[in-house]
């Protein structure tokens, strides 16, 4: 049995046109219009599929096909907001399989033991507001409905009132709820699928992750008349932070730790103002937990020694943490073996990326299949995976979501 | 003779209500709403001393005292705009200073032979439009009146509709005029006359100045699964540059030059993408336009150095500069004599930052009157001079005002 390529390929063009840009990438913010847009489509096809459609007061989309039995839910899922001049395979393409899993089975007219459930998870990506993956934190207990609505985004807009704004505001409860199993397929985002030529990464957990977020007080002064030797200027010891952590990561801790200034804000930012206050943040991150504590402290000490060389007070805070997630050893096996049926050139792997299955595994068995992206790259316009490689990933999907729900 | 103190302190408390921040310090952006009022308050309060208030293409205001004699007149003039979270004293002061010379003329009921203008010049900071001193340089024949108009600020928007808008888009042609001497009162911006106990400092010059933009391409990208050893980042090789500017001016070049990157901007700017692109700024000064030249070489080493480094491209675009300005030498003089006469501390100084005086010297005799900065503070709210030295000052522009005047 095996899904649709070729409406699996309509889809993601259909779903991908909203938000797009014009170097073909997609923007598309977490409960911005395009995200209103994208929903709106998705509950379209949802309810085409014949599912019960429901949404959370996260604004979590949830799309039930009835098993034969009152069991727990196999559920399949993932996002479909994306980062600022991102990619239209991040999120997309998890929802999107899961999608044609359920078409797949209409089309077989295989009736399931337990339900199979497609989910649509709010904010994954962080780009909006913060935390990333707010809604699945939600649901997940881990972060409180109240924090998460008073979340804000650079114009002070709250996640509430754009969830209302937009029509997501839904009335079912975010909260746990029994599972059968979560599947969650998507992009690699990294380079090893496609350099060791494989379709399907069969991954076995999430690294640990932690957001850290730097304040630089420095002296705002005037760039022409204050002389080199009095100057205290916040940027100056951002700039060292930069270097810092990129030195930390790749030459002292070594292995497989990442770390990533990605934002950073300077204030008056102009031509001829000495920077007096910088922010920036710092993502880090590891597969061991010990080793990602070792890297906070490393980089407390990075931000002192900035700060003490350019006479400027530095701020650091750590404020979100997830710990590395192990995935079920049972789904880890299965979508090995889905794979394995299906034909894909598989292999295990480990996400680098946090991802919503990381909330969920702590309210049931997960797991998540991978596909490869081109150059390893994503989070970008340029982000893009083979319909040849979805394909195999989408098999994958449907076979381990289909022994789940066949419940033997 | 000497000017009403009490009336220039509450002149400058007044004024500097308009787009004061909670902090005491002031945000009146070039040609916003806060920049109308201060406009429309000047104007009035030059009315009111009896001035013929002409305003031309650029926004330039002029308020002519008339003269005894069809002559050249003398003019004082400055600024009220101000940079973000800037002071109450950059610009303003010289404006304010210039209007209590005129009004004390009027109670010494003094007749010149020479008219005595007051002009407040159009964006003179580059804080909201860029160039800096954007209308004396139209006014000088330095920067072509259309590329003037079509300057946009962050947001898009052209100067010449936020002229139209705020009401100060004049009949009057924006060029050369016959001057006898241009006089310009500014607080120092640097910390010398505080440190040696001054109250005027008597501007001998201006230090050449350019201003340079550095666009850096790296590769965007998701910060989780793309290793660091595929990295192309752009925000790390920025940080590289920003490091070498700093050792440049303090380490290699030496003496009196200034280098800051004050402006820096990333995208996309989130957490959890590597930096695709940055842009940024440096502005460089120095007294003589031959180390200015090697500067800007060494700049275009510096970006290369840290873009072939982190393997990414750089692109920079000297696009402004003004060559060091040596003030007229009978104007320094005088000015010089003036501040003997009224018992001011005084020395000689060079000035750092750029000012209109810089373009109307090329229009005339021109020369400035500097005032301490307490800390050498400015373009920060934290911008003050105690009155005493602004009395000092504004004495001294008086008297010397009165002597170009007078025609003596």
């Amino acid at each position: 049995m095996k899904i649709d390529r070729q409406r699996l390929e309509r889809s993601i063009a259909d779903l991908g046109r909203i938000g797009e840009t014009k170097n073909g990438g997609l923007t598309r913010l977490a409960l911005s219009d395009e995200d209103r847009r994208a929903r709106d489509l998705m509950v379209e096809w949802m309810r085409a599929a014949g599912l019960r459609v429901t949404v959370d007061r996260m604004g979590n989309i949830f799309g039930e096909r009835a098993g034969a039995e009152p069991l727990p839910p196999v559920m399949m899922g993932s996002h479909v907001d994306s980062v600022p001049t991102g990619g239209k395979y991040d999120g997309q393409l998890g929802v999107l399989c899961a999608l044609e899993a359920i078409r797949s089975l209409n089309d077989h007219g295989i009736r399931t033991r337990h339900p199979v459930t497609l989910a649509i998870f709010t904010n994954e990506e962080g780009a909006r507001f913060q935390p990333a993956m707010i809604a699945s934190g939600v649901m997940a207990g881990k972060i409180a409905l109240e924090d998460a609505y008073n979340a804000r985004d650079r114009d002070g807009i709250r996640l509430l009132d754009e969830l209302e704004r937009i029509g997501y505001l839904g009335p079912e409860p975010c909260a746990p709820r029994p599972l059968r199993a979560y599947l969650e397929l998507h992009i690699e985002q990294g380079p090893f699928l496609e350099e060791e030529g494989r379709s399907v990464g069969v991954v076995e957990g999430i690294v640990a992750i932690a957001w850290s977020r730097v304040t630089i007080h420095g002296t705002q002064d005037h760039a022409g008349p204050t002389p080199m030797r009095t100057r205290h200027d916040a940027l100056v010891a951002a700039a060292e932070i930069v270097l810092g952590v990129r030195r930390m990561a790749r030459d002292i801790v070594g292995g497989d730790m990442v770390a990533t200034v990605g934002h950073l804000a300077v204030s008056p930012n102009i031509t001829n103002a000495i920077p007096g206050r910088v922010t920036l943040s710092i993502d880090v991150r590891d597969p061991l937990d010990a080793t990602l504590d070792r890297a906070l402290l490393m980089i407390e000490r990075v931000v002192e020694d900035a700060c003490t060389r350019e006479g400027v007070r530095g701020e650091v805070e750590h404020y979100w943490r997830v710990p590395c997630t192990p995935f079920d050893a049972a789904v880890v096996d299965t979508i090995e073996r889905a794979a394995q049926a299906c034909g894909a050139r598989h292999r295990r792997i480990r996400s680098g990326a946090g991802h919503d299955a990381q909330y969920m595994a702590t309210l049931g068995p997960a797991g998540m299949i991978f596909v490869p992206s081109r150059g390893g790259r994503s989070h970008c316009e340029e982000e893009f995976t083979p319909i040849d490689d979805i394909e195999d990933g989408a098999n994958t999907l449907f076979l381990a979501a289909l022994e789940f729900a066949r419940g033997k």
